[in-house]
């Protein structure tokens, strides 16, 4: 029931990370192959204190009839980036999974790149919350809002 | 990212109650009494092999002009009875922790009494999920639907 | 299936709110008196574009033992809240009906005030989405993060 | 507000299908070619009052290190079985558009055949909702429960 939550280790301004860019692209490329089966099409771009950034770079493969992205497209890379958001805050020892991802869909995506700014809400021993914005690039607006859960296995 | 997934100690045909109506009632009067600060209007109906039945008796505190039910009277209906659900089969000691509620609103509740069919969906180590119906006495169409994640606190 | 999304006639800075704080401190009055049925312990703070602040007077009745604040009470207070930020933006004219809320818990509040800050993240002709931060008076994390999407009814 | 919902046309056993399994495959091959981009992998297995279920046969595409299935499978299955389930009672004139879906990951789901269980909690005149329960062939707890709300465009 809704009583009491556990402790969170870093919270707010105190979030730091603790890989950065080249570190997060190095670690996907060696343990996550598989996300470059259509080309190198998921780029990080930037992390920050509670933040981080990725690109698509979308192809034939992703647009659909009225010049639109597909739904999974969309979805796969806001697990993608959420991912690589708590990955950047906990280090490459931990495989975090995820557990929930809730999504809104607003606009009509273009058939542009992608973007996902992502905002992690809390980053506890067990469990971590973030939000992401999916974005056209060029446009102002968010297409899809997304928030995600991801289980965090024990540290030895 | 969706890799992989805990181990689930108990799943499906295998989830087995450990505590029964009587128990589950003495344990909500004596580690939550607050629930009942308008009156005893919550009990618990049956449990099952994975699932659970609670009762809201409705009051005038509960009712919204037109004869329908508030929406926190459902919300707060809905993580009860699965966090009930969650004890019946874990057992009076641990504390689970709600993580997670999502909610549709599906149709106008009526002034009746409030049903809460639960299932468990997982029931974990760390993690339980489960789904409610909400119906009110007498319908056959739920008025709303939820799921939940709660958290287990580690076992000593 | 995810192809293509409505029209929104307001998005990003082009959102302006149409009632200001007098007019839905006015508007909750006459209209839902009951949301002062434990005392005036709802206010609306703030409004801006795309935006809208509300705070919670936590009494006696919400604060559970421990010193935290009950989940129904937050759920009620983002619920309301959301709600507030979209009639500020479509104004009085409409009943818009809650379709969706999830909730992701994040930390334990403290038995103080509760504030909830909104953000729309779309308005359209027949459904808006919003997200809000619930967040202790004082404290910088929030102990809550909700998404809720509205039904619009048509306008004659 | 939570306050009072819209009219529903076509509720519990009062659901009936209007399009069959052929019917909805040659819709789908008719209108949405781009599912079968990776072979024709989606089938429509079953409809009834309320329900339908899809599968989708898994290839090496869709298998992740492990031997288990990625989370954009998953999505995507349950994304195209909800609509379809819809489709299969709303009539092939309509095009829903979904709004909102929200995935909790209970299990590692084998590298076999995924299935689609999908019920409709819901079948207004402007939204649809319905859940999902996502099983790996053989098994008996799913891999994944979604529930989703599409939008359905106004009839001329």
């Amino acid at each position: 029931m809704l009583q009491a939550h556990g402790t969170s280790t870093r919270i707010g301004a105190a979030m730091q990370p603790v890989m950065d860019v080249e570190d997060l692209e190095a670690f996907l490329d060696r343990e996550f192959p598989q996300i470059h089966q259509d080309g190198r099409i998921y780029s990080v771009e930037a992390v920050g204190p509670g933040t981080a950034r990725m690109r698509m770079r979308v192809g034939p493969r992703h647009i659909r009839p009225g010049g639109t992205l597909s739904g999974p497209t969309m979805m796969a890379l806001a697990d993608i980036a959420l991912y690589v958001a708590i990955l950047a805050h906990v280090g490459p020892v931990a495989l975090a999974v995820t557990t929930n991802l809730s999504f809104n869909f607003l606009r009509k995506p273009e058939p542009h790149d992608l973007l996902a700014e992502c905002r992690l809400l809390k980053l506890g021993t067990r469990l971590a919350v973030g939000e992401v914005n999916l974005l056209s690039d060029g446009a102002a607006d968010p297409v899809c809002h997304a928030t995600g859960t991801y289980s965090i296995p024990p540290r030895k």
